[in-house]
């Protein structure tokens, strides 16, 4: 681990609410919680904040590392530090884990107050929408009237781009990476599948699986192996593993052959063993509702009409999740709003994975229209 | 049913081999079955034969209509029979069913004579090479000593592509329509999931789930929905399903919600209900396995120095999952060797599944090139 430009110790918060949450489902939260961390220092105009929003598997723990797991660094450390694009010298960066989540927020494996077990089937279905009001709930608790940026790669640039039409007003810049207006079916195709792995296995119990001590382990490990297949390239997975056996000759038999085969297994294990199957099916889900233009008549230049912010989007070449063109589609509509929009279409061989990754130009067009926000409060 | 130009009635055929068959792996079968249908009559200089190989899960019922079964139309109906492309006034079609199989010939499910239960798991992995051995015992049987074509799609196509290295001076022409010289470990980490889902089904029993009166629909389903979103483009998934929800509105719930996910669970139910998880798993390793150049130090030029045969060579614009960039690097190899190669990339929405869409250019394409075929034998 290289500390040397690392924000350093970092530790987690709590924050409980006790004002009820209506979602859009209907469904009413009585009280929760919600995981964060802040890193840099908020400054006396309180104009320098950065939200930074997780995807599916992302949460609170952002950049830095902890006292007592000095291995555990943030999943967006290589952004976010002294001297990094998000500048920690300069903003104060928030990262929260999203209710429904499984890493210390309010989630389906929380204890319900009501009955003292975990809600499991019975926590609320939660979208985009839902969790851009809880976060605007921590930003007034943190004393945030308006971020300088909201911002996150994938499913949390949805949520940056609901921030610009939920609350135009507290949000002066949206960084939009490797997203898409909405989910394509065969987005949603994928999803399903996953889910499906999830809901029909047998240990699955219904989502209520905490009070079988069971966890749906053959499920979640099919969903993260097919989500890893969609994270990454054609191209990326040819050069990093190609065809090679691991024994250097087939085997003729269906154990693990193809060095593919061998990367997916672990990755599928590795996830099964700390992420909740329940919250895995709340963030697919949140992923396919997410569709602001379908209130508009399926018009998404309506639906970007009460923006209010300026717009950073940025796509990857080799992003066939949420491609180019997408981005696309999202920066002509932001434009016919006459909103201020840069757009950069990285070249990249990694995938929809490439917005995790340290990559030069990526992290330069960052870091410019990061300058370019900080000098706005400096000056 | 448009039976005005179909092949009409016909019945499928049985052929009992005694001769042992060593496969690639080693493993021995020491006799089996082959079932196969043919369409329209042998020429006497027994010039005119094609055979049609089949893909994941194809089978010998090509053309044509069961007499007590009139809806059960063959796979490929809409390219064989008599006026059609591969055209039976001039043709004799041989379809089979392939060895390891689930609808007629030996396979998982067959008893073992050696202990009158199902081979399950015992049943030898089979690899292209070993069918196109055994396509080629069953051409013997019916007289045929050299095939004016060997055709398929997919998997199909490979097999055809294998008739050329295996038996260089049994086949005149190879049609190889949406193929690939090999699999990327893109392609295989699709199978590899969907093999999971099925070892991973409890209701599998490490393939002997015919004992327990048990079968792996789980898995099976899952296989098969993932399949489906590789077999179609994401453009005619939009334009078949697009984001359309069943009910109209958000539910809020893990129900099928969107036309996609009813599609895919249509398709998914439809197939465990007949398909045999261990022929699947048999089947998608025989892919994987297919890699002619890697016996030759993973140059495919010199993979194909010894076919004699002339090439047709597919590929359709949508097809993602074997691109048409596959077949271009097959085409290569083939015109690196001086072979006559004809190359055509189709203009299709419909993804991989082009090949099995009637569709004019594509229609147009085979039909001219099976006339040349058929004026080489009838001048």
């Amino acid at each position: 681990m290289n500390t040397s430009n690392s924000i350093g110790i970092v530790s987690a918060q709590r924050a409980h609410f006790d004002t009820p949450l209506t979602f859009q489902s209907g469904a009413v939260l009585p009280r929760y919680d919600l995981v964060y961390e802040t890193y840099g220092t908020l400054n006396a105009g309180k104009s320098n904040a950065i939200l930074v929003c997780h995807a599916l598997s992302g949460h609170h723990h952002v950049a830095g590392y902890y006292a007592d797991d000095p291995k555990n660094v943030g999943w967006w450390d290589n952004m976010i530090g002294p001297g990094k694009p998000i500048d920690t010298r300069k903003f104060f960066v928030v990262g929260l884990n999203n209710l429904g989540g499984c890493h210390g927020s309010t989630g389906p494996s929380s204890p319900d107050p009501e009955t003292g077990k975990p809600y499991g089937a019975s926590f609320p279905v939660v979208t985009v929408e839902d969790w851009v009001e809880s976060q605007a709930r921590l930003a007034d608790m943190l004393g945030i009237r308006q971020f300088a940026a909201v911002t996150g790669g994938s499913l949390g640039a949805m949520q940056a781009l609901q921030w610009s039409l939920s609350f135009p007003d507290r949000v002066r810049h949206v960084l939009a990476i490797a997203t898409a207006p909405r989910l394509t079916a065969e987005n949603i195709a994928f999803n399903d599948v996953a889910r499906n792995a999830i809901l029909t296995d047998p240990d699955f119990h219904g989502g209520n699986y905490y009070e079988h001590s069971a966890v749906p382990v053959r499920g979640l490990r099919l969903a993260r192996m097919l989500g890893h297949i969609t994270y990454l390239s054609d191209d990326v997975m040819a050069d990093k593993f190609g065809r090679e056996l691991l024994s250097g000759k087939p085997n003729y038999g269906y154990g693990i052959e193809f060095e593919i085969e061998s990367y997916l297994r672990y990755q599928g294990d590795k996830f099964a063993a700390y992420f909740d199957a329940n919250t895995y099916l709340l963030m697919t889900k949140a992923l396919d509702y997410f569709d602001p233009a379908r209130k508009c008549g399926d018009d998404l230049d309506k639906a970007f009409a009460v923006a209010r912010a300026n717009f950073l989007v940025l796509s990857f070449t080799t992003d066939w999740r949420f491609s180019p063109e997408r981005s696309r589609t999202l920066v002509k509509s932001l434009l016919h709003n006459h909103l201020n929009v840069s757009y950069c279409e990285i070249t990249s061989t990694h995938g929809h994975d490439s917005f995790l990754m340290q990559h030069t130009h990526y992290h330069e067009v960052m870091h410019a229209y990061l300058e370019r926000i900080a000098s706005e409060f400096s000056e």
